[in-house]
């Protein structure tokens, strides 16, 4: 959605975008699929796993079938008189697929260590959410015409709003609603998650670092002390804060890039949807 | 190497098109990661395999970077006077890896059924272990500027090939030696493994049918008694002689091929060196 919007927005024909707005709904759920066998999730927007429905083999093999899928689509985009382009996308889709992968290689080293810190979480953030967000942003623009050297700053732009999306969703799995997220019944905390909000007091709260580090397990009763010391040393709002200024910071970029251009209006209602949903 | 090798044959410039021999090398092990997860695998090459030593989720990450890299890889070819070749090399191989993912799921499903049968075998095949060799021989002929209307004979003369060598790695995998395989040290019938001679006894030997229906596993006393059965009805012989039908067929489509082509020897004898390596 936000690959179309972009092309949209920048003057590009939406509807011959689309293959390239498949694949890049199919690398995000391919990641999904894969992430539920990973951290053995049960329930992904209510209903059973893939895993859970049709066993590891072959939620494995499902995973992979949709990541070759993308590509096929990618490269089926018709762009009959500049064939280069195609290839610039193919690239980048399979470049964001591969920091992805990155994200993923530290958020499951990351789980094994308590030495994982807030410049780790960033790094993995960069590739676990930022990529997808970002590769959306350097497609929209490449198939809307915009020259290769100025890609990067739409790239950017996902990156960083991909930070802020993270951020808040991390604030969610601990004080959201499970009825608005649609995932699981259980805090992040439960997992001992290596959330923003988490890394943060493991930084700054010597208590929080001490009690993670002296339980191997959570129990109902740790997760309620963890969340209530969050909540009285106000890492709750903090949290919130750094959603807003990435948010914020993002909304500039974006003012810059697309300002001149009349048809962001869509991009931009869609972009505060991701973050003034119901709380 | 059979890219390599079939790019050359046909007079194209071999160093020009590494990065596809390196694309499908990387598609090729990547299918092996994910394998082994799949199977259980915990040997390969006579190692452990990527999930013994770093668990299930960090190879399934593992495999799912390698297949990223592998479409990265590809679309790096620089072959400046035609662009539309590269994104046309690009889709060889992601049909290559969606057919190989369709050949895996037909496996996985085979194992869990008794009913499967040598047609579902020569599907699996056809996807399994065809996929790739049909990819190399098509990419091999794309980039050596074969036109696209003439590349569905050598993607089938790759397929078939595949076919061959897959029933020889089937016999292969009960009557070769460990040594020269390098897999692991038990014999595909102590894991019911549907392969070719499995395949044709249980559609023609009503006693080793029964026999595999009774027993959920097999012991080592069921898998001499069953391997003693497919030697007396000459099982062994009718798989060797299935190799050999296949490998003649190819062999002859080659000749075909690639006969007016002087630099094809290299190709050639590669080919004969996957049949007649020492049984």
């Amino acid at each position: 959605m936000i690959l179309l919007l972009t092309t949209h927005a920048l003057g590009g024909e939406w509807e011959q975008v689309i293959p390239a707005a498949a694949a890049v709904e199919l690398v995000h759920n391919f990641s999904l699929v894969h992430d539920d066998i990973q951290d053995k999730s049960e329930k992904r927007r209510g209903r059973d796993t893939v895993w859970v429905r049709w066993g590891d083999a072959q939620a494995i093999n499902t995973g992979d079938a949709m990541l070759a899928i993308a590509n096929l689509e990618i490269t089926s985009l018709k762009l009959p008189h500049d064939p280069i382009i195609v290839t610039n996308a193919a690239r980048i889709l399979s470049q964001a697929t591969f920091d992805l992968t990155k994200g993923q290689f530290l958020d499951l080293a990351n789980e094994k260590t308590e030495d994982a810190t807030m410049q780790d979480y960033f790094r993995m953030v960069e590739g676990k959410t930022g990529a997808l967000f970002s590769g959306c942003f350097a497609l929209g623009a490449l198939l809307a015409g915009i020259k290769q050297n100025e890609i990067k700053r739409f790239s950017a732009l996902g990156s960083k709003l991909g930070l802020a999306f993270q951020i808040q969703d991390d604030y969610l799995g601990i004080w959201g609603q499970k009825r608005i997220t649609g995932k699981s019944i259980e805090s992040d905390l439960v997992s001992k998650k290596k959330t923003y909000p988490a890394n943060y007091a493991l930084e700054n709260l010597p208590e929080v670092r001490a009690y993670w580090q002296e339980h191997s397990v959570f129990s109902p009763e740790d997760v309620n002390w963890i969340k209530g010391r969050l909540e009285s040393t106000g890492v709750d709002k903090i949290t919130l804060a750094a959603v807003a200024d990435y948010y914020e910071e993002s909304i500039e970029e974006f003012e810059d890039l697309f300002t001149e251009h009349e048809s962001s209006a869509e991009l931009r209602s869609m972009i505060k949807n991701l973050f003034f949903r119901n709380r």
